[in-house]
Order: C-alpha cells, then sequence, then structure tokens
C-alpha cells in the first residue's frame, strides 16, 4: 500500500519543484561559481527592493529568513546583556518554532501565549498583558499569516498596536506565506515600515514557499535603514550564495512560473476544502499552501496512518488545538491521492 | 593594452574553476531544490567528520567559514556580556580582516600585534603579552598559513602556547589554506583537538580556496564536541544551501579534481617565484594559494598600473609591510600573463 517515496506534505514545501528559470540560472552560473557571490547578491538586493518599495539600505539578505529571526534575537540579547535591561520573547502557541528556538537556544526566556479557543486567532489582549507585566526588554515573534493554523491576523487592531508600542517592544512580523493572502484585511508590516511608523519592526519574508526554493537558503528582512544597518552586524557575511541568489533573482523575474505557482496551489486548496466539506471536517481559513483542520481523533495515530498509506503530514501541535493536523498543499496530483487516503480513511471511521 | 575583464588575482580565489563533478552534483540536485537541505548537510557532516578523524559532533558547517569566525565571537560576546568580564580580540597585523570585523561590529576591542620586522611571522611573545596585559577574556584570531604573507607558524612553540594557555584564552585557527601547506614543521589544530589539549580552540577550514568553491559558501569549525554545540546555537539553521553542501562533497570525493588543483597552483607558484627570482624581488616562501612579494615602490601606484594592464592583484596591506604585494596563484595560463606583465613592468623600470 505504502509508495517508495512518500508524498511529503508535511514541511510547507512547493512541491510544484522550482522554476525552469531558476534551475537555468544556477546552470549558467556555474562557470563563476569559484568567485565570491558579491555581484549576484547586489542584483538580488536591488530587485528585493524594488519589489517591496523600499531602499536597498533596508534590505537584509539572509541565509532563509531563519538567519533573519536569528539576528534579530541575537541582536536583542546584545543589548540586553549590555544594559542590564532583561529579555523576553513571547510567542503564540502554536507558531513557527524558529523564534522561540532561537530564543531557548541562547537562554532568552520565552513566554508561550496560547491562541483563542475554537477560532485559534492570536490572543492580541494576553500577548500584550505578557509584555506590560514584564520589567525588560520584549521581542514578539508573530507569523501572520500564522504557522501551522494558515489564518491571518487582520490588520485594523493589530496595526493599531504594533505602530504604537512603547520603544522597549520590538516585533518580527513573519510574513513567509504573505504571497497566498487574498483576504483584503491583511496589511503587510512592510507598509508600516514605508509610512515610518514602525521603527522596532522587522518584516521576514522567504523564497521558500511561492518560489519553491527552500533547499537555496534564500529570506530577507526588511526594516528602517538603522535596523538593517544593526541587524548586518549579526548576519553572516556573502550569506546568499551564488545559486541561491540567481535562482531567487530569476524566479523573482519569472512572471509565468509565480502565476502557476500561485494558481495550482489554489487548486490544491480547493480540491482539500472541498473533500474537507464533504467529510463534515471543520477547517481554518488557509491563506497559505497549508491547510489546518480537524481529523477527529488522535493525532499521532492518523500521522502514523497516513504515512502508512504513503504519504507525510504534519507533527503534532500542542494540546490548544488537538484534534487538528496540518497539511502541505503539494501539487493538485498529490492532493488527490491525499484526498484519497482521506476518503479511505472515513470510510474505516478512522476520521 | 587593457582586457576587456581583468584576469582577477585579487581575492585568492580558484580560477581553476569548480570540480564537473561538483557542476554536476548541484545540476542532479535541482530536482529536490524546492525541499530543506538537511539530507545532503548530514551526508557533508559525515563526510568532513571522517576525512578529519573527528566525530559528526565535533563539526559545525559554516555559510563559509566566515559563518564560523562569526559564531565564535559572538558566543564569546554573549559570554563576556553575561559575566561581566571584558572581552578583547588580538589579531596579528596583518591578517585576515574577518576576525577583526565581527568584532568591530560588536563593539569588542580589537588589539593588533605586527608581525614581526623583515620576516613577517607572527610576534608570538607580542601576542602572549597582548592577552597577559588585558584583564579578562581574550579571542585570538591566528590564521595560519597567514595571509597575506603565506607563510606558516611552525608547530614547535605555536603549539606550547595554545595547547597550554589559561581557560580565559580562546583561539580561532584560520586553516583556510592548510591543503596547499608541504612545510613538515606545519601541524593543524584538528591534531591538538583529537589529541584532547585544546579545549579552547576552533580550528576553521573552507572550501573556497583549494576547492573552488568561494561562491558557493561552505566552510566548516573543528573543535571539542562541548564547543560545537556552544557554536552551534549561534549558527543559523541550515546555513549550509543544497548546492553548497553537493558540490563540497562530490569535490571531497572527486580526487582526481583536487590533485589537478593541487598541481596546477603549484605550477604557478614555480612560475611567479622563478620571475621574482629572476627579477631580484625578495618573496616570502608562499605555503598557499598566493605569493606575498616585493614590488620596490609605492603599493597603490603598482596596483593601479596591473589593473591598467588587466591583471587585478591584491590591496594595500598595512606599512609594516610595505613595498610588498600579494598576487593570487590562478591558472598557469593567468600567471603566463602575469609574469609577462611583470617583466614588462622592470623594463619601465617600475619594480
Amino acid at each position: 500500500m505504502q509508495n517508495a517515496s512518500p508524498i511529503e506534505l508535511n514541511a510547507n514545501e512547493n512541491s510544484l519543484g522550482m522554476s525552469e528559470a531558476a534551475k537555468q540560472a544556477i546552470v549558467d552560473s556555474l562557470g563563476v561559481a569559484f568567485r565570491y557571490p558579491d555581484g549576484p547578491r547586489a542584483a538580488l538586493i536591488n530587485k528585493v527592493a524594488q519589489i517591496n518599495g523600499v531602499s536597498e539600505d533596508q534590505v537584509s539578505l539572509g541565509n532563509g529568513s531563519s538567519e533573519n529571526i536569528r539576528t534579530v534575537v541575537q541582536m536583542l540579547l546584545d543589548k540586553s546583556l549590555a544594559s542590564g535591561q532583561p529579555l523576553q520573547v513571547v510567542v503564540p502557541d502554536p507558531t513557527f518554532a524558529y523564534g522561540e528556538m532561537y530564543a531557548t537556544f541562547s537562554g532568552v526566556p520565552v513566554v508561550k501565549v496560547p491562541l483563542t479557543p475554537e477560532t485559534y486567532d492570536l490572543d492580541v489582549p494576553a500577548l500584550q498583558k505578557a509584555a506590560a507585566d514584564f520589567e525588560g526588554m520584549t521581542l514578539f515573534y508573530l507569523c501572520n499569516p500564522n504557522n501551522p493554523t494558515g489564518t491571518i491576523t487582520a490588520a485594523d487592531e493589530f496595526k493599531a498596536w504594533i505602530t504604537h508600542a512603547p520603544n522597549h517592544h520590538y516585533f518580527i512580523l513573519d510574513e513567509a506565506y504573505s504571497e497566498y493572502v487574498t483576504d483584503p484585511s491583511f496589511e503587510s508590516g512592510i507598509e508600516w515600515i514605508k509610512q515610518g511608523l514602525a521603527e522596532n519592526i522587522v518584516v521576514v519574508r522567504t523564497f521558500s514557499k511561492l518560489c519553491a526554493l527552500a533547499g537555496m537558503r534564500v529570506g530577507y528582512a526588511i526594516a528602517s535603514k538603522e535596523m538593517i544597518a544593526t541587524l548586518e552586524s549579526f548576519a553572516s557575511m556573502d550569506n546568499t550564495n551564488l545559486s541561491g541568489a540567481v535562482a531567487a533573482l530569476a524566479t523573482l523575474n519569472d512572471e509565468a512560473y509565480l502565476e502557476l505557482s500561485l494558481r495550482t496551489t489554489n487548486e490544491s486548496r480547493q480540491m482539500v476544502e472541498a473533500v474537507l466539506e464533504e467529510l463534515g471536517l471543520r477547517y481554518l481559513p488557509s491563506q497559505t499552501n497549508f491547510i489546518f483542520h480537524e481529523i477527529q481523533g488522535d493525532v499521532q495515530t492518523y500521522i502514523d496512518r497516513m504515512r502508512e498509506h504513503g504519504i507525510l503530514v504534519g507533527r503534532v501541535f500542542p494540546p490548544v488545538t488537538s484534534g487538528f493536523n496540518r497539511v502541505t498543499l503539494g501539487t493538485p496530483e498529490e492532493m488527490e491521492k491525499f484526498v484519497e487516503v482521506l476518503r479511505l480513511f472515513r470510510e474505516k471511521g478512522w476520521v
């Protein structure tokens, strides 16, 4: 019953695969791969600044956006150690793990604020209270849309909070999935930075999702030029390599690919939503390349059974969201198989 | 007179170009570049551990060895800030700049200890004194063979010093060029780590030189497993990307390429040594892929004239070594051109 190679729907990768233009750009650059990659990195910084409407000194490339997250945590840790002012990291729970992880690596305490019951939204008052109750600096790591829920936090109260926060509150807004968002109530933190409202915000973006370049490790941070200059001190020199830089640039210039990538993910989302509705399984309104959905039963058992049927799905997330699983939206062909297996599970009374 | 593209002999890159096996490995991996690169990274760590005779938990991959240098500086800075014990970085002068640079970025004071007059060796007593005179932790950044001189520090007194240093003295031994060394008085710090003599040493190595992968950004640190675990907290997740990991692994497995790379660099070194002897220009005994040699005159003028003749050579290094220039050993074909231009310069009375 199990395939030789399972269908991997567990890491929010984009199994459409990288664009042909990106592949060709890598191949074309092999002849100069013995040189340091300054030129292609500069070209990518220029393009990233241009598409986001900011200046080049407001962009910091990362070895994946995970490096950008690391630079913020380590910058604030040094600030805390140098000033004697304590630092904490506040994160929603569940969310993407790297903000918490880098903090924990460095001995920075982490406060986890559960998502709201039932709707699994950010609990903004509770997040604010976690900072208000703390004597010292707070770094919020906020993923919007959030992972694993796939849902957005609307701009209204979110923007007012973040753009009016006190100086000792800092924000990483992880917008890894923003290219998938269609909900008009979403607004990127980049807009607030451009409006000069957000000195303490760092928005991070990645080429790992829509652009299908997870293996190439390319991401970036957008912030004020003062913040970017500070963060660059904590980044590794030449952190985006030649292959990553040329592939990212080629993908941004390949509009047909970007349209195809978005379209096939949307198609996959509709397929999964249709089967979930057919089976009466609740799901959250995904604005990403994954869906968080009810599975009516023990999550680890479900994960194991899916693996036995040749499909890898998302891991167990903490109790607040028990009974839910995250499935990555692969290609429509992959999702056909997922739909088939999910229907089989219903026949067996497993979901 | 000037070529459209100058010959670049200014950055110690390996203009032989990357191995065909490495190119093929990158091409072969493009189909999975949409996935996170954990598997190829694990394979590279395994190979690096194997060739160095250490365990996998004694290896930390870097986005170039420059990231490994960064992790050491930032780890010690945090230790300093947390303990209140001051930190300084001590470097020979001149040497490769990144140890100093990451320290300066983070506000860590840097003490520069000039090389000895005439022979341009590390001044070990003066380096030791710089630490002895300081109330706090010292990180030594020592490049062996050194850059820009191309010379080694022999193991005898060096090993005794480093393996018997007090606990608050730390050492980065940058062995970027160690594969070129033939002098039997050289010993790698990796040997001392393997002998358990060196808890406070981190040896860093790179794929940018002999392996010709500067654009791929792959390096590594070797240290005790306790030190590596600490440094990993300051590294970026998945810091070596897919292309870098597969290219590095393929190059290590391509013995014919490694032999060719070493042989052509040696051939280029002999060509340059021959013309320098012919012209009576002093040079230091290079154990690297570059030569530091006399040019009898103002260095910036020499650099400018070389550029006008289609060749980029190394930058101006500080006064202690005035009258010397660093030239990278490119391919024998490139060095033929360099030899021709240098002879022309003699005819003109410029060198």
